[in-house]
């Protein structure tokens, strides 16, 4: 018998908790599973031994179905590098340390391309000094920007809230005989899968977003006024999907350094709000959906809930049963109608600081929207609510603290 | 047999549509009432002869039930004030001209203060001239400011918005180990009703907002920052939610101009961002709820959905049983635990142009926060769920239109 422990890293989404959970409930039944402990902020809760034993947390199965359809994790996240141990062991030696005093054999780190970028140095530290401790990296992120998955848990609940919002948005948008544009700036900084994913819409005949800009579409103002132009042909509100990713050509951007309301480090939305309040005559607002895409599991995917559960426990059977480490699970779509994916590991080496660009042959040839094909990818990882228990009018959360 | 008529006026809102299912479910069965036209975009609509027949567009319960949960108006809306009569009576020339050519004899307006004073106006007129046609307002705005209302519809989904996407954003804001401050600002240009309804959270334990700031209180940015330093003391991350409506002292407001994204234009919650970031290290953002806290139905709260249809069948039950006219029908809460309400009509002069402020006496002392008593007025008003109907894994709405 042995311990296992699960950190999470990089920034929060909705289905975290559910592959924490996928991680606990099968560590919790295998045989050679003695605890399971949590480590709080990512990697620096294992650095500094502050461990949480998740079996005196979650104690039964209302527990569990809580804690997956809490938003943000529980445990708590970072924004933690290693170094190269080569470089700089003192990190490394801290870490095993927290790992042989609790005899703790197999680590699960859920998290985006940085995180597996750990995921990848610790197994290499292990297997150099031959430790048998096994590290697998369970993926996540609404970005949806992972090499080698399908695509990643966190990203379909992302992609339902900005569906549902924006069919709202249009709603309200609509409601004055005056023409208007409406311009709604999604995550994604370097992808932009989010905001491409707002295209599901059309699957219900709803012509919004209108328009759809993408990081990996070359971006023009002019073409997106004459885009604008057309759109406002035909439809009374227009609404526009754009990524926070789009750079605005002679627009300074500093997003490193805290931003005091100048107009330079202002969001893409905006920016192009403005720009289109100079150049066109109409009513013209920006929305930016902000933290909500992460964090509104109260209209979280129910398909991306359960799979991310699911690959939390895989990740726990490919360490235990089957001795991988170094890996990262992912999903594989064998088909689309009916829509089904096997999760199998793969190379941790093929993800770490790698990423996924949205392809650029789904982008159609006018460049200010996407293809059906895409439409195809996306819808599947959309279905589904999962059960949301209410007290006192207000979704409950799993706490841990205040 | 006579016709009657229908319009909505002001700002969307999520239970619109619901009053709207109201007035013509009460219609549709009076054994008096024949046609029930819906005017497109409020008065306007009655002032251009273009009005919808709702029989023709809502054909069995299965319509009306997915009306009650589409935001915003699927007829519409406007922002017309109507002059005086005895100034120009050549729009009222016209809306009689479209009630007589329709048989229209009583005309509902669903609104906020301001529609109120179109069915005041209205209302006279016909009165001066002995024209039997029946004006009665229901009322509507998420900003629950209207006198002689215990609350108004609309207000209630606005608020479980709100809670529920202040419950995700604190998950979300206390992911990472450093201390953090989250500013929301929430609608309410004048009124602090819904900025205050996020006090609801602390039904569950939840602490935050932290720290809740109404336009009815005084403002004061030193204050501010004392009670920010306070909170940090406590908590690792702190919410505020902030009205639209405070102003910060020394800066520049233009709100009827173009914004073209000067620091004088920015909201106050990027204000607040700003000055916090100036005056405390640790990390600051703000979140601008916009749009969605008005038209988000996917989450919308049952109370408020089924008592905007019961003032909507109120609303005819008074026109055409009661003879009622120049009247809008309001809630009178009966009880509290449990809640019960039951609808009134009252004289619009009351209503028309007036707005009810939250109360001072609401407020606690140190300015910061509500009391007890606000908690247990607003928690009726967001509890129960509607059935959302999902398609593609995407709310259900009901169109008319693109």
């Amino acid at each position: 018998m042995y311990n296992i422990a699960i950190a999470q890293s990089g920034g929060p989404t909705s289905a975290i908790n559910a592959s924490l959970a996928g991680v606990f409930a099968e560590g919790a039944t295998n045989e050679f599973i003695d605890e399971i402990y949590g480590s709080e902020n990512g990697i620096e809760g294992i650095l500094n031994d502050r461990l949480i034993n998740l079996r005196n947390i979650i104690i039964d199965e209302h527990d569990k179905q809580l804690l997956m359809i809490t938003p943000s994790t529980i445990l708590g996240s970072c924004r933690f590098k290693l170094k190269s141990y080569t470089e700089d062991e003192s990190s490394y030696i801290k870490i095993l340390e927290t790992f042989e005093k609790h005899n703790i054999k197999a680590f699960f780190y859920i998290g985006g391309n940085d995180s597996m970028d750990t995921v990848m140095k610790l197994d290499a530290y292990f297997k150099s000094k031959s430790i048998d401790i096994k590290v697998v990296g369970v993926p996540k992120t609404i970005d949806n920007d992972l090499p080698e998955t399908d695509h990643t848990p966190g990203f379909g609940s992302a992609a339902k809230y900005v569906a549902t919002s924006l069919q709202e948005i249009i709603r309200d948008s609509r409601v004055y005989s005056v023409q208007s544009v409406t311009i709604v700036e999604i995550m994604g900084r370097d992808a932009g899968w989010l905001t491409a994913s707002s295209c599901v819409l059309r699957a219900n005949g709803e012509p919004a977003p209108h328009l759809i800009y993408l990081p990996e579409g070359q971006f023009s103002p002019e073409k997106y006024l004459t885009d604008l132009k057309e759109m406002l042909a035909r439809y009374k509100a227009v609404l526009v999907a754009v990524s926070e990713g789009i750079r605005f050509p002679g627009a300074v951007y500093d997003d490193t350094k805290d931003a005091f309301g100048h107009t330079q480090n202002a969001g893409i939305g905006k920016i192009l709000e403005n720009y289109t309040k100079e150049h066109l005559g109409c009513k013209v607002r920006s929305i930016e959906l902000n933290v909500m895409q992460r964090c509104s599991s109260h209209i979280a995917s129910l398909t991306d809930i359960e799979e991310a559960e699911r690959i939390g426990r895989a990740a726990v059977n490919a360490a235990v049963n089957q001795s991988k480490s170094g890996v990262m699970m992912t999903f594989k779509r064998i088909s689309n109608n009916p829509y089904r994916v096997e999760i199998v590991d793969t190379e941790i080496e093929k993800v770490a600081n790698k990423e996924k660009k949205f392809p650029e042959k789904w982008i159609t040839a006018e460049g200010n929207n996407v293809s059906i094909d895409a439409l195809n990818y996306f819808l599947p990882l959309i279905q589904g609510e999962p059960v949301i228990e209410y007290r006192n009018g207000i979704p409950v959360h799993f706490r841990l603290d205040q």
